[in-house]
């Protein structure tokens, strides 16, 4: 996953730009996206999609000509949609639209004005010492015009309509950890998830943060009803605990099944409920008026957030391997379980069925038959019963299908 | 408000008594009140409207004709309702009708009788010793007759029907806090609230304690739907904390928002469930079959309560300011508080439609504003926000007004 | 009722045999049972009804006609549903036949094997040294032929076809606590029952365990939506504490009351939710697709459990009666109550009514006159009043049926 995150992580990802686009040309060769496009000036509910976003040469230089920052080092050098700036100021008047972050002063931070616009620079805290000049000329080559902003998603047809869907957000020019780290582990499972059926539908949308999740939903209403849960995947390969923020509605099946996971398989983690944890695409999903169900999975925080040491060096393909393997297991029991309901009436004759287990063969299942035998009324899920006697769903989900193949329970 | 407690405090005002008529009038002269007459034996659901009674002269003298008590002295000297009498007793039959407080030896007690009737006399427990002759005579010019009670009620029209309803005793002769704060806090209320224009229709209703609720509810039992909420007053001139007793249904509206006034309002005070507090007229008004949810506000408990100590001096404006001040603020939440409902979808643009909150402008809403753009799904009042967000009314009043005149929520 | 155990305990009570048929035969002189019998082989649900099983002559010997081991010393020498045997063994392939409980080693352990069977011989562990010869001869002259599983029931008509069943099971040879004390019990109760009216109906089932309940149920559906409560009645007569096992549903009014009563008449006993104290029939009753709540009463555990110990030495006659009245009071109040509710409006005139009750009466009464008026709203039974304000059940009943004489309440 980490040849993802090297070939895109410097791009000018910005949320209407060239270097976003790349991006996606770039995924599309992996797997087959279908891109939506939606205009500059579009209006998404209460949104409006803003324009393209461009920048050539920038930099500040001193009066004799020596350039003091220079945007060709690094993408972060200016705040992304920058206005364009071409003039002589005073150190006081550039001070004030040089950006930098005090709590981690080596590194040069990450800001975005895409709304209420500005010009401005962004530098290493460290570095503020050296503008020891009166005055300064400054240059931004930057450029506004008509495009478009785009969504893309591949979709796994199911057995059924219902859907899951699996967002990472793909803008955020040279974050690593912040948006790419979600991007892979989410193409990956895509990857892998082509390859079998599955009872659900699932949808892999990759999209500028908000803007892009707000305007894609606002332009294809009719999906919304179809979309069942949603996972929110980013900030994935930093070394840090798992974090799992519940969903708006805080207890569904989603809900209990990522917690349940997260239990058996992690040392650690740590869980909030919705936008306690961490921001994103589920405030546009999970939010008024659309209501789909979506946690989001993520280590947050780590230190380097938002700034130029969001790099390659503090993500590795073991942690996202982890997270790819919780996220797959999580996917595996939302999609397996059903609700089992009884046929029978009384005990069941376990000895006469085969259904009896030896406590030698299966401790656990033996000592849990009689409380499963009692959980089949078809109020409970599979994974229901498994949460609540605290076993294996595996374990649970074979047993009681031997009740199915049996015919002493249907499937509701 | 002193005034009004001053002028009255020391009429004979027993629940169906010329002192009690005599109350009214003088009120009436600053509030419109209008009184409803329920004639003596008049059946009230379970209860019978009891006859007007009146005393003229009452003492107790030894046979040389000293008088030893007399009625002229303290209206406390006889019990309410007290049987004529007219004989020589011994000292023994004497003190069977002589009734004290020996936990409070240099008070005369105030006593009543208004079913079971007897005759019988009231003093301090320390004059007891004074009795040592063998024999007395003992005098009581009382009469009954058939008369009428009377419940007035003023009231004040709202844009609607639904009615809240304040109540408070006027009876209880030569008591000051028990029954008279009560009445002057609420007459008070009455006149500033007549200013303004409300969105519920408010009654402020003067009562003999228990009966008068009953009689004027069992007579206008087509008011009672209309009642939606209702508040008692009493006690609310002495020297303690302040006590809410909630309603019988118990986390009405009203419970919630009279509990977050005090918490916000007070330094102190102390809460229990219906009838655990104090007990006076909203067990006719939440009781069975009525069921109005009525909480009680009072500074009960106080050591001079029934007795002659309880007389002006016990009391004092600045505490009858601080209760009217508390009813004041919990009408007003109750009567401006609505339900908003979303009319849009997705997460607002908030800077779009200027709703972004500065931290430097109001830190605690700059926080808030994502929960509350949250909870705007027609389910909660602006008050439920308010407090579940431990935030000010106003604040999130004024905050989701501006929601409203932007066109992004309606009014439920 | 000790006298029935006398009389029983040492029959060869096996589920379908001569000596649980003997045993009905006996207890049928004592209460009119009604007996079902359900043929060997009869499909019942899930289960199927087993052969009569009867063992004659069965031994061990050595080679040299030594009788080491004789089935007429003790009924428990055999299993249970025994395979018969004739044949010399190695003493290896004896030891994988010959039951004991190390545990407790001076006793004979009760062993059965319905349904998968096999032969075999159980027997004091401490005996197990005596077995030093390398090859023994094992007879064991048993029989399976068509019966009739035997299941009876006693009914006392009630002024409703709801029903209240009680159940006890006959089977287990020679054992005198596990089965035989909850029989005894349940005759005792029906006895004491049938002298007097009641509300609801009462059937007394004594069944072989599972199998009867299952077979009685599954050929009896019809009486099934009738029953209403139920419970179970077992291991009475040994010295421990009550043991309440609360219904599968787990708060019905039976599971209240039973607590309620064992709370107020024990010093102490324990309780635990369905199929967590000791299991037994209520799985058939309260099993899946059937549903009756029904508890389970029991001194569970004892140490002589399932083996020659649990005699009529370890049992007492005071233990039965006091069982038997914990269970007699349950049924009262499950009987008498009923669901009051208010015909009048307001707070009653208690003294018109003569419904005041002096605090020197009954104080207790006195201090909830009030809380028992409001709790007439036809949503809580008698029981549920009692037990919410912690009082005797008897004297709340006595208070309200005073309501109900004064037209102020019906029954709902």
């Amino acid at each position: 996953m980490m040849e993802l995150i090297n070939d895109l992580w410097f791009k000018r990802r910005d949320i209407v730009s060239d270097g976003y686009d790349e991006s996606l040309d770039y995924i599309s060769k992996t797997i087959p996206l279908k891109i939506h496009e939606i205009p500059s000036g579009t209006k998404c509910w209460t949104w409006i999609v803003p324009e393209k976003w461009s920048a050539g040469e920038a930099y500040i230089e001193d009066l004799k000509g020596n350039k003091v920052l220079d945007l060709k080092d690094c993408p972060l050098h200016i705040i992304s949609y920058s206005l364009p700036v071409d003039k002589i100021v005073t150190r006081a008047e550039l001070m004030k639209h040089l950006h930098t972050n005090p709590q981690r002063p080596g590194a040069i931070p990450f800001e975005f004005n895409y709304y209420e616009r500005d010009w401005g620079f962004c530098i290493q805290h460290n570095r503020l010492k050296e503008f020891t000049k009166d005055r300064y000329r400054v240059f931004i080559d930057s450029k506004f015009e008509k495009g478009s902003l785009k969504v893309s998603d591949y979709t796994i047809k199911g057995e059924t309509d219902e859907t899951v869907v699996l967002v990472a957000h793909l803008c955020h020019p040279a974050m690593v950890n912040d948006g790419l780290t979600g991007v892979t582990v989410l193409v990956d499972i895509a990857k892998e998830m082509s390859l079998k059926t599955h009872h659900y539908t699932y949808k892999f949308l990759l999209v500028p943060e908000t803007i892009g999740s707000v305007a894609y939903l606002s332009q294809n209403e009719d999906i919304i009803p179809k979309l069942k849960y949603g996972i929110f995947l980013e900030m994935l390969g930093n070394n840090n605990i798992h974090a799992l923020q519940l969903t708006r509605q805080g207890s569904t099946r989603l809900d209990r099944i990522a917690r349940y996971v997260m239990k058996r398989e992690l040392t650690n983690f740590r869980e909030g409920p919705f936008r306690k944890v961490i921001g994103n695409d589920e405030m546009a999903f999970n939010g008024p008026g659309v209501n789909v169900p979506m946690i989001s999975i993520s280590r947050y925080p780590y230190p380097e957030y938002h700034t130029s040491d969001d790099n390659p060096g503090i993500v590795s393909e073991e942690n996202l391997n982890e997270s790819k393997a919780l996220i797959l297991e999580i996917l595996n029991i939302l999609d397996n379980d059903y609700i089992p309901k009884r046929k029978f009436k009384g005990p069941v004759f376990l000895s006469g069925y085969d259904l009896w287990i030896d406590w030698r063969i299966n401790k656990k299942l033996n000592e849990n038959i009689e409380q499963i035998m009692l959980k089949l009324e078809g109020d409970k899920s599979v994974f229901d019963i498994a949460k609540e006697l605290n076993m294996e769903f595996n374990d649970v989900q074979n047993y009681v299908n031997k009740f199915f193949n049996k015919g002493l329970i249907t499937k509701v």
